[in-house]
Parts: structure tokens; C-alpha cells; sequence
């Protein structure tokens, strides 16, 4: 392959519950070598998930690698075995963080930060959501508070520096692109 | 701050040269204990650069993390020095992945993985962009191919999975939010 990296040495460095972290030595196309610190991930699902009326649900929640709160779309990490079934887990996902269920499509899949991780996200779109009469309850180690906003009140959330979160953006830019005048 | 996790311990498990690994063991907002597995970096700046006659430039390059080739907008991580000195950082890394020089606004900043890692990325706009005529040369372990695409190419590639990064296409619908029809 063009440019390919060959793995000369890998070094793992860390297997934990959510990543395995490696440090390879590479040989570089010229010959050359170099190392490439890695993290690698199961992957994860989105949701833009629209009510009824047309109100784009968001999830409030702390996040310790900011040290911060952050508004964000429902989503949540593939669990093991979980791979290839990613709309089953979008939709766990949808109904354990906001009560809500309906038909889900694929819109994007994206890499967020290909640059040393391999975290691949699906996004989908749900609309025309039910609630869902007994939910599945939360994790037990997630806690937040659910929102449903306009476009234009996520907008001044973006603005505000509320919304930071890649995946969000996206899904508001689609939202903005084709569901916004509908 | 709500839903705050305080840190009880934190582990620090690896110190690279990109990012850091650490795993923190916090207090949850009932009162349980959790371990969060977290990546911190410096940063990073992104640009959305078009062409005076209107043509997205794409990086091709062999991405490590995911063993495959990407098309992404150009690119570069902030060196030590560079926080607050974004666009300057931006300025560089347009001219020595293309070779090309403009004006930069700044469009977003977003975490591009906000569930484990605070990488955050400043993504820019740069238009009417002009040939640098001695340009800085590329990085020694960077080996890359560049495009200059209509938003119609880049799309296909968005379909055809070629485009598959979450800031390349964060880029991309902005330019169709705005740039598209001007």
C-alpha cells in the first residue's frame, strides 16, 4: 500500500477496560524508521435523535478527560461482541440514556481522531421517536440530564462553547444540511 | 460543578511523545468509586483550505492507527509552545503539507473524542490562497500525496469510504453549509 508504515516492533503498553495503548517502531517509506504511539478502541455509536416535534435531544454529562461538563448527542461504546451489530447497540444506546425508541439509519461512519486512535463511530438518525413505556435503565456509572432543543437553541450552545464535541457538530451540520426546513 | 467526578488517585501509565495515558480512579456523583481510562495530548489544528477556483485541497497519507490509507483536510498536531498560538501553528502546517498561504478565520473548535481523550482541534477557514513561492518543507517522517477536489469529488469519497475523518467531514459540510453556492 502507498505510504504503508510497516510495524518493525510493537510495545504494548496498557490493556484497560476501554483501550489498549501500543508504541510501534515503523519503518517509514524512505527506509527511515520512526515510532507511532497508538490507542486503540472497540468503537462507539451516535445518535441524532429527533422528537416528534422536531427537537433534537441532547445529553449532559461530565467528562472526566475535560474535567468538564459536555453536551453531546446519545451515544455510548460498543461493548464486547457488539461489533457488526452497531444499530442494536445505537438503539440500547438511545433507549438507556433518553427512554426514547424508533427506526435508526446509518448517516455517517467517521474515525474521531485518526491521527493516533482507531475509535470508529456510526452515527444514525432517529426520528419520529416513541417513548418507551419501561426503559432500560442507565449504566450504573453514567449520570446526566437529557435536553430537547431546537436547532437554533443547540446553535447558541455551539456558540457559547457549550457543544465542543466532533461528533455533535457533525450530527447539527447533517441536521442544518437536510432536515432543518422539512 | 454537576455530575462532577473528583479524582481519588490517578495512575499515570505512559509518557509519550504525543499524548499521555493516565487511569484515574474517581468518586461518582452517588458516592460510588470508578476508574476512567483517559489520553491526554496537546492539541491539534485543521484547516479547510480551497483553491481560488474553489477546490478543497485533501491530504492523502497512511494513517497507523488504523493500518490504511485517509483523505483528510490538512492537518497538524500543536508542538510544545503553540497553545495559544493556534493559527500561527495552522499557517505552518497549510504551508508545509500544500504549500500554500492565506488568511485563516477560525470556523470550530471541538474534543474530537471527548470520552477519553482531551485532544481538542481548531479547525480554520482558509480562502483565495496563493502558491508560497520557497515553501517549508514537509516533516521527516510525514509522506503524503495532495488533492485539489470539487465538494462533488470529495463527497464520493465521503460515500465511498475514503473520507472516514470525523474533522474532514466537519470541514466538508461547513463548505456546504456555506461555501458551496458563493
Amino acid at each position: 500500500m502507498e505510504f504503508e508504515e510497516k510495524t518493525l516492533e510493537r510495545q504494548t503498553i496498557f490493556e484497560g477496560q476501554i483501550m489498549t495503548v501500543a508504541k510501534d517502531k515503523v519503518q517509514l517509506p524512505n527506509g527511515q524508521t520512526s515510532y507511532r504511539e497508538l490507542v486503540f478502541h472497540h468503537g462507539a455509536v451516535a445518535v441524532l435523535a429527533l422528537t416528534p416535534d422536531n427537537k433534537i435531544i441532547l445529553v449532559k454529562q461530565y467528562r472526566k478527560a475535560i474535567e468538564d461538563l459536555s453536551y453531546e448527542i446519545p451515544a455510548g461504546k460498543l461493548e464486547l461482541g457488539e461489533a457488526g451489530h452497531e444499530k442494536e447497540a445505537a438503539a440500547r444506546e438511545l433507549e438507556e440514556e433518553t427512554g426514547y425508541a424508533g427506526e435508526l439509519d446509518l448517516l455517517y461512519e467517521f474515525y474521531s481522531s485518526v491521527g493516533f486512535s482507531n475509535e470508529h463511530i456510526k452515527l444514525y438518525l432517529a426520528k419520529d421517536l416513541q417513548k418507551v413505556p419501561d426503559p432500560r435503565p442507565q449504566d450504573e456509572d453514567e449520570f446526566l440530564e437529557l435536553l430537547e432543543l431546537t436547532y437554533e437553541e443547540c446553535m447558541d450552545l455551539v456558540k457559547s462553547g457549550k457543544i465542543r464535541d466532533a461528533k455533535t457538530i457533525i450530527a447539527l451540520q447533517y441536521y442544518a444540511l437536510t432536515e432543518k426546513n422539512h
